[in-house]
């Protein structure tokens, strides 16, 4: 049994879903690891991460539309708000979501349904790097 | 260190939460794993997984009520209509629970408290088999 | 690679969110494990866990706020009211956020990021005494 740890930086430009899917392939690939759970934790609070239909992009807005309404850009609704209008919601929105996946690894394969992409959801109004830890355990 | 891998099938009639609590118990009794990690995937983006109280019907009721409250089957509210009025809600009620579990097992008993089962819960209108990935990691 | 298992227990005094990372660290402390997966489960559905600012308390009260606007404790909403007006209300918000985590430890550290803390949600009334499976998987 082996462990290998990993981090992907995800530059964002708003709010908005970005497709991570390739990028953890991608470094799935170079690992030696053909069978084994793959750990992915996001390091902030104010971004998250959700699992969602890769197919039409208008689901992706849909997404960001209905959680803008659940947790609306509000101040008058928040004693948090020393940090902009925006993060508030933001935190609200991350603890609807996931700060994690735990994914299985089969055959060197990430265990994913056909529709299924990984998304970071980007909470924040300005540019960010986000960190996504990865770890990987396994034969 | 082993690893098990297995797939089970679920058939859903309709929206709701469908208890599969028992065939994963039964499955785990059949490995020769005693303790260990047990993850689990919903292969879907319009079905998802909770944990929940498997006392009282009524709970299960009133959650489905909830959701389908918050996010209404109403295509007035979404630009993603192509899938059916079912789908795009079906996708937020996804977002909004969880897409894995990520279990103990000890002794070959699978850590939950007393009142807890394990739910798929169904978004979508129509019949579905819906697949649920179960990986075992331990020893 | 080794597994152990460990029970943490929370009391909880009415709504609200209780930080318990000193805890599970003091506890990860004491393992011979460098490196490794920890899965952490709360053994109970009208009480969750989420991963949160640790910075502002401010955000613990509009999170507590907001779920409360969310899934309002008031019976005519629910078939499910024999257990007290705070228990449906506690099983939707417990399905809207975590049953649990799956964190790493690298080198002995939690990995999280500068403003994460591990909360327990409490959405009862009453005090309650919470338990939290904590299982700890590595070398």
């Amino acid at each position: 049994m082996q462990q290998v740890f990993h981090e992907i930086k995800i530059s964002t430009n708003g709010q908005g879903l970005y497709d991570f899917t390739d990028q953890t392939i991608s470094w799935i690939d170079d690992q030696k690891i053909n069978n084994g759970i793959l750990n992915i934790n996001i390091l902030h609070t104010s971004a998250s991460l959700v699992i969602q239909e890769n197919a039409d992009p208008d689901v992706l807005y849909d997404l960001k539309n209905f959680f803008d309404k659940l947790a609306p850009m509000d101040n008058k609704l928040y004693k948090h708000t020393t940090e902009g209008k925006d993060d508030m919601p933001a935190h609200i929105k991350s603890a609807l979501t996931n700060n994690h996946f735990t994914l299985s690894i089969k055959n060197k394969k990430l265990i994913l349904g056909t529709w299924q992409g990984l998304y970071l959801f980007e909470h924040r109004l300005e540019k960010k790097i986000r960190t996504l830890s990865h770890h990987l355990i396994g034969d």
